[in-house]
């Protein structure tokens, strides 16, 4: 049995604990909380909740750390410092500062003998083994990525800070004349307005001014401004019932050519459709904690990313299974 | 430069070369060939051709060794073989046939040093990868592949062995109401007739008896009894205008559920729609080409699968590129 720990119980932690009962070969041991852990309450029988700054007292009972952090301010501290004790996987997704964030983490990580696999998750994760795939093998073409129909957390939290929201939900949501468009091979130029869509449900305050409201959100710099946004205010039970999920998804797409004389045309396209965002990250989470723990066992540390990890390493069942049954 | 060399010069073997001008940090070298090498008019200035029971004498002077030659009789022999001299890549397809075939490879890739990739291509090959990714994220799910529209050339064959007829065509077609109920998570269970359906283009010689044809056709034990298949006589010249292309493509789909109490679905789809069926899948190969090289550069021999490669061994980018813009 692999030992997992959690670091972090908010959605994407209760995912980690859900993703460690549909896996056989792991066992969920700890969670650790920056909360007081007499207060939190977890599923798992048998796990123990520990605060967060006992990290290195626990470390020769858990194989590898799931740390389930913001990347804004969280993941750039705790996944180098967590490697120090732990094999660790994070779901940093910050793609600018993911050289810098590699190189942190295999620094501890070669230091204390640890494998720190970073940026898991279906994007970064899924999506990007679809770029890296299909470039490899389309050397000539052009990839586009579209996200949703789903909910994005971040531009949800922005409407909120505005005065007079109480709640909101933020859709992006893909053009479908784009997405058709470019699985016809049409190797559309698009801007970001002709990619996605924003759909906004928001409750407001009693009395607020609804069309300031809904000014400030369209014309917002950065989150709404650059794209076509639509706004419906709705009531707070309407918003629990019809948009209390985290809905999400999208498509990774490239088309290239091939012959002697670029004659034939082909598209390679990998698509995801997800009733929990957080749920489906941490199943993907987990099954690359098994890859960290395997290439420990083999002797292995430092940073990784799923570039970097043979796909045998995921899977819970036997290579020769596998390629018997799955190739 | 990685220097390749193809073994066999049909459909796949044409397609390599086409492949070795799309990926600049290749080169091919050499051709060989069953046939008379003096017969052997290829497009690459500057490459020879040799016979192929001469590639011993070639041995330092070709990187990986591209297997073109068909399943059935020619790489169950030939990949053994050639792993002897040579790292190598083939894209065996005989699913049944797979263990007994890897381990033969791996035993000669052992004793020489070298590499020898097995199954490359999209089936086995791309589909395989989306199949255990899918898997083990989706840890409680079902898998479904379908494949087409595209031409069959197995069944193409089996038709032209047919009394009466000239030449033929065969399409494999998905039914899209099966493919509609798998990706609205319907988990339907499908039976052979139910997935796919056959498409037949038969040109017959003057006077045959066409009634006779297309009951032979529809009633062929193990290719089309078991399906739906439609059979439209048409002209040589309409053969030769319509249906002279090897398009082919399907879809692996993955649904499968999360969460404490399985309350979520997601669906995780890979498609590909292929002009080229040939040269799409020899894009595959020379990928896995550079995979077969890098690993040997690395000390490592014997068998490997799409399964064992690390994706970021199949790229002609640098590590640190990919992370900072495909991640």
């Amino acid at each position: 049995m692999i030992r997992i720990g959690i670091l972090g119980y908010g959605n994407l932690g209760k995912g980690v604990e859900c993703a460690v009962k549909h896996n056989p070969d792991m066992k969920l041991v700890a969670v650790f909380t920056r909360r007081d852990p007499a207060s939190l309450k977890i599923r798992t029988e048998g796990a123990s909740v520990y605060a967060a700054d006992t990290l290195e007292q626990h470390r020769d009972d858990i194989d590898v750390l799931i740390l389930c952090g913001g990347s804004a301010t969280d993941l750039p501290l705790q996944t180098p410092d967590a490697v120090r004790y732990f094999n660790v996987v994070d779901s940093f997704d910050t793609h600018a500062r993911v050289p810098e964030h590699f190189a942190n983490v295999d620094r501890e990580g070669k230091a204390s003998g640890h494998i720190g696999i970073i940026s898991v998750g279906w994007d970064p994760g899924l999506f990007s083994l679809a770029r890296l795939y299909s470039n490899a093998v389309l050397t000539d073409g052009k990839d586009y990525t579209f996200w949703g129909r789903g909910v994005s957390q971040g531009h949800s939290d922005a409407i909120r800070r505005i005065d007079g929201v109480k709640d909101a939900r933020q859709y992006t949501v893909p053009v479908p004349e784009a997405v058709e468009a470019v699985r016809a091979g049409k190797n559309p130029e698009l801007s970001t307005r002709q990619k996605h869509t924003r759909e906004c449900y928001v409750v407001a305050e009693e009395g607020a001014d609804l069309a300031r409201i809904e000014n400030e959100i369209k014309t917002m710099p950065n989150y709404f401004a650059d794209y076509d946004t639509t706004v419906h205010f709705i009531s707070e039970e309407e918003l629990k019932a019809n948009h209390s999920g985290l809905p999400h998804g999208g498509s990774v797409i490239r088309t290239g050519r091939t012959g002697w004389d670029n004659e034939n045309m082909h598209t390679i396209e990998f698509s995801l459709k997800l009733d929990s965002n957080p749920e489906f990250t941490t199943q993907v989470l987990v099954a690359f904690a098994r890859a960290a723990y395997r290439l420990n066992q083999k002797g292995e540390s430092g940073a990784r990313t799923v570039f970097d990890i043979p796909p045998v390493m995921l899977s819970a069942q036997d290579p020769a299974d596998l390629r018997a049954h799955l190739l």
